[in-house]
């Protein structure tokens, strides 16, 4: 990086193009068009222009009920695709309905319920062809936990009840809203870093409380984190049953068997989808024949065509486990079993819904919380699918369906539910056509509501814990931590914290930690912006970093500068000092090699996108000092933003127009130019100490 | 903006530069620049190189107490100026301590105390040669507002006296740990604007206060915001007296021309210095021969060589207003004075510092909070000074030195001091030379505490009040909210909100809501960044916006799209969303018009600092888009970090290395060549549908 092979560029300074201020816009027309790409990206209202006011009706009813689009175009194929896939989500949606049910700490028939009401709600109104309709086990904990700690759901269950329908109740309000005040974009805050860890952690703290159902005890910790529960796993080692520790461990090699076997040969999905069926009937004879009382086994499935495998082994271990207990009696000899679930379809609990609560608060923070936990997977799932398949989702419209779904639930007795990533893989890869695949699983559900609730009156809860289980160990992304620690360090610590905030201290914490780290990335990157020094590839015009280039030329007496983020308040302190400790450096270099000293800064302001008042009155001050040290000071292509706020300020003036360039080829050419031509300037004489404070203030 | 004036450039592939991969670096090194970079960005410790052990620990010592590098240095003619200047800011220390410590609800002798040993601390390790110590307005209104709102001053002067020191005490250690932590940059996060609004709001609720004073009344609402002033002054409109209200407004309108001729006439400086003594010696007067019950005037001092006048202005109104209530004997009319003063220095307070007490949550916040905008005001004033007069200030030592200053001070009866700007700007315009001017100061005080006292026994307190609103008025900056208006119309919104925040709500508040603001603006210049189509500057190779280059011509079958922010997780959805939508609006604009299709794509990579792995999935997918559509996708001028992401993450090999180009000229080049050269490829069948999910999840 020697300046022996620094050839100077042959342009003179009356070829260089002039640097444009731009053309003044209106205050409020550029604030319309501010807002309306900050608010209305994907410009929704396209479709409306030109319209006459009947289409506009049609249009905009259209636009909140997508079925009157696609319904009057659905075809008998479809049917035909969508009640296999609906088939298949419905044969999960049971048996994991009922097992987030209880992890909520909820009525096990909830599970089912949420399974029937929100799912028709999102036929209607939701965008994704793709996306299956269910509640997630991260949801379900949240709300056990962030209720729990006001209401003890043993002691109060109907307090508990409705505390729960009134949080969903707010989660779809907080949902609506965000879709229709267009702020969905505050759900990109959360980085697929976030949600990795975040899911993992989660995934990590529910598998733990099911320890609780494995090892068959009684006590349990309230804590989620993981030293209440290991203490509390560890202290009563003498309670434990070794009988349905086996028997669960049992059933769940056996169903993460049949899942591992779903991701080898795609084309058996139907094995897996016999594997729960099995279990269940399996679980059920064991228990009676060993008099166990506790096991569970599970299944679940996350990928290609062995679906039918893991999507059915969720079933069939609750039917198998049913039935075992049935024909043995086992629920006479102690195993905990699932006991009466009501008949019939969902009662209306809009009475239930109880804002005159002293809990209010509680509810509200547990709504929005995981409302906006229940959106990100939500609208994740929605995009990933509709990228996957090439359609378009608008993501405040998606917001609108998930909040109306979560606010009808909460008036027919269902909580939170949103579009589960595993059950959508599952809907897709039954090859699933539109939503209505959600609409059949509703009504597989519906009959099951209406007919078939006794089957699981000898279902043993082990067998759900199993399947929670299984589920929770494929939301475990190790793979995407590590891609993360290669590509991305800071992702993979921000993964890491929502991670062990989550497992350490509670979901909230870690969702907060995780969230602060990844908004601290974007201020540091604007707090501490990269300052690089530029040199001059070899036999060209073109000047980069010289450490991205080590080849690249030092230019003798010309000092070049790039910043890479804009110059606001928050570093403007900072790049003064670095601008400043960079100048004496290179002064301190030049010195030492007896070189020409240097006459001129150039700042390279392309990757500078804005300055606001702060960066302005930076660039006075490094104006003055450089003045003051005897250098001239060169800004090189300054963006539109950039010189609409130095033309508004003046600094133009101050900097001189002549001392703006497009380029910095362009600028280095003057440079070299006045340094060949022109005498050096002498360096000024300090004048500050005789004038008085104010006079430039 | 037509293609008819395009001409083919005329480089072609063969000469286009390589874009390198930045070299690796070991992970801990990186990290460990960096971390440099953010915590000690102007390299402190650089002087301790390359010294034997005596000279780094005498070093060491030097560091955290300047004086012992700059004392050695000390001549004859640094003192002649230092007594002035110490002589000056003691005559405004005086009346001002006094007012501002009312202004606190504490007995008005802890502004003397103030102005004695925090100054001594500050002188030893203080950086500044200019800075002048004393209480502020500002913290004292909020140190009465935060503590007020729990402890009653009138009714538990004792309890509320100890919370002050503690609260002091808690600001020194949070200020001394943010400065030994080198966490110096969070006061950089409250911007100009911020700053200016804050004051402005403060000064204003300072001036509504000082109503209770200056119109006699007696009850007081104990809210600062305007509504309830208002409404406190005006249901009491038969209460006003008239004659403290006069006298009052005389006073202020005689100090306030006192300012004003300061400003016209730099030279008179001693003018303004003599109107507070004369204002207090008249206003004495008047009370006894008009038994009026409250009056008061006051004088402060913006700026030049007048600077004397409004310098000795408080002290002459309160030396006045003493003489005159002393002989006339206007106490026992009713006039409200200052009272017994104790005589002698500060006490100890050490075992009056409460850290049991119940109120200790307040205690902290309000130490935290008084503590940062004291920081924010004094850093501000050292590091302007400084600058103006060419000298170098640590950020992170000052805010030892003023943390241990606030320390030191609660333990010997002061409350929170800093270094306000319109006592340091007397400071620098009477002469200051170097941080003795300070100690000259203390020593005035320290005069006037153990033999003046009582001459202040009756000073009629209209004058403080009529002092603390002159002093306000300068701060109510609102040439600074025009010129922000002017230049940019979002820190103007910043500003405004921070100063109804103030006004109509509370300090806090408006402190909150114009740092969220400021916030905002940084992460919506990420979360929203600015997308540009580059066109080609005639008859050269530079492609810029054809926003701000209205001749700049579009490129046929090439799409050129620059981006102007790093691509992190928070503007993902919404650039691969606007990317989409700018290609869309690109081929429907090329079909409409008859022209060559689009074929490539280019993106100008040079404004974008960084990408994360949100970024990195972003690429991919509009990768994957552009490739259905049959575009091809081109990056150009990736800097460094960009490419070691893309490298790590292997994303160079799905977009390839040869559609990676130095500079957009180069990239357009090579295009344009394939353009002429080959068929245009075909557009691929879409083939998503057969493919099941989790192939490429």
């Amino acid at each position: 990086m020697g300046n022996a092979d620094y050839t100077y560029p042959s342009t003179n300074v009356e070829h260089a193009h002039e640097v444009a201020i731009p053309p003044p816009q209106p205050f409020f027309k550029s604030l319309k068009a501010s807002m309306k790409e900050t608010f209305f990206p994907d410009d929704p209202l396209q479709q409306f222009k030109n319209q006459p006011p009947v289409a506009k009706f049609k249009l905009g009813l259209q636009y909140f009920l997508p079925i009157l689009e696609w319904g009057p175009r659905y075809t008998f194929q479809f049917l035909k695709a969508d009640l296999i896939s609906g088939i298949t989500i419905a044969s999960l949606a049971i048996p994991q309905g009922i097992s987030y049910a209880k992890l909520a700490n909820l009525p096990p028939i909830l599970g089912l319920y949420s399974s029937f009401v929100p799912p028709l709600v999102y036929a209607m109104m939701g965008s994704s062809r793709d996306l299956a309709v269910g509640t997630v086990a991260v949801a379900s904990l949240l709300t056990a936990s962030m209720l729990g700690n006001e209401v003890n759901a043993n002691e109060n269950p109907t307090l508990y009840l409705h505390l729960a329908f009134t949080a969903t109740f707010f989660a779809g309000v907080f949902q609506a809203s965000l879709g229709i005040l267009r702020l969905g974009f505050i759900v990109d805050f959360l980085s697929h870093a976030t949600i990795v860890g975040f899911m993992a952690g989660a995934a990590t703290v529910v598998c733990l409380q099911q320890l609780k159902g494995i090892l068959g005890l009684d006590h349990f910790t309230h804590g989620t984190d993981l030293v209440s529960v290991m203490r509390s796993v560890f202290s009563q080692t003498h309670r434990w049953r070794w009988e349905s520790a086996v028997l669960g461990f049992c059933f769940l090699f056996y169903l993460l068997l049949a899942r591992f076997f779903s991701k080898r040969r795609p084309k058996l999905f139907w094995i897996s989808a016999m594997a729960p069926l099995t279990s269940v009937i399996l679980g059920s004879v064991l228990v009676y024949l060993t008099h166990a009382e506790k096991h569970g086994v599970q299944v679940s499935k996350r990928r290609p065509k062995l679906f039918w495998i893991s999507a059915m082994a969720p079933l069939t271990s609750v039917i198998l486990g049913s039935v075992l207990v049935y024909l043995t009696h086992a629920e006479k000899h102690g195993v905990q079993v699932i006991g009466e679930l009501k008949k019939g379809l969902n009662p209306l609990s809009i009475m239930d819904l109880s804002f005159g609560t002293p809990y209010l608060s509680t509810i509200i923070k547990t709504g929005i919380i995981t409302g906006v936990i229940a959106l990100a997977e939500g609208i994740a799932v929605g995009r990933s699918f509709a990228m996957y398949k090439n359609y378009q989702i608008d993501g405040n419209k998606e917001m609108i369906a998930f909040g109306m779904m979560n606010i009808a639930g909460s008036f027919t007795s269902c909580y939170l539910t949103t579009g589960p990533f595993s059950r959508s893989a599952v809907n897709f890869n039954a090859g699933c056509k539109t939503a209505v695949s959600n609409i059949v699983m509703a009504l597989a559900v519906m009959i099951t509501l209406l007919f078939l609730t006794p089957l699981f009156h000898y279902t043993p809860l082990v067998v759900l814990s199993s399947i929670i289980i299984a589920a929770m160990l494929g939301l475990i992304d190790y793979e995407a931590a590590i891609h993360l620690w290669q590509v991305d360090k800071f992702d993979f610590v921000v993964c890491m914290s929502a991670y062990m905030g989550v497992v350490f201290g509670s979901v909230e914490i870690g969702l907060v930690i995780a969230v602060a780290l990844s908004l601290l990335r974007i201020l540091l990157f604007v707090a501490r912006p990269r300052t690089l020094v530029l040199g001059n590839i070899p036999d060209s015009m073109i000047y980069r970093s010289v450490d991205q280039y080590p080849n690249a030329n030092n230019v003798p007496g010309i000092l070049i500068l790039e910043i890479d983020a804009p110059m606001y308040f928050a570093n403007s302190s900072y790049l003064r000092e670095r601008i400043s400790r960079w100048i004496d450096e290179e002064e301190d270099k030049l010195k030492s090699s007896g070189e020409i000293s240097l006459q001129y800064v150039i700042f390279d302001m392309g990757a500078v996108g804005n300055i606001d008042t702060s960066g302005i009155s930076m660039l006075e001050e490094v104006k003055k000092s450089t003045d003051r040290r005897g250098l001239t000071m060169v800004l090189a292509n300054p963006g539109g933003e950039v010189m609409k706020k130095l033309n508004k300020s003046r600094l133009i003036e101050l900097i001189g127009q002549e001392w703006i360039y497009l380029t910095v080829g362009e600028a280095v050419g003057a440079c070299n130019y006045m340094l060949h031509t022109c005498k050096p300037k002498p360096k000024p004489v300090t004048t500050s100490e005789s004038e008085t404070w104010g006079d430039n203030v």
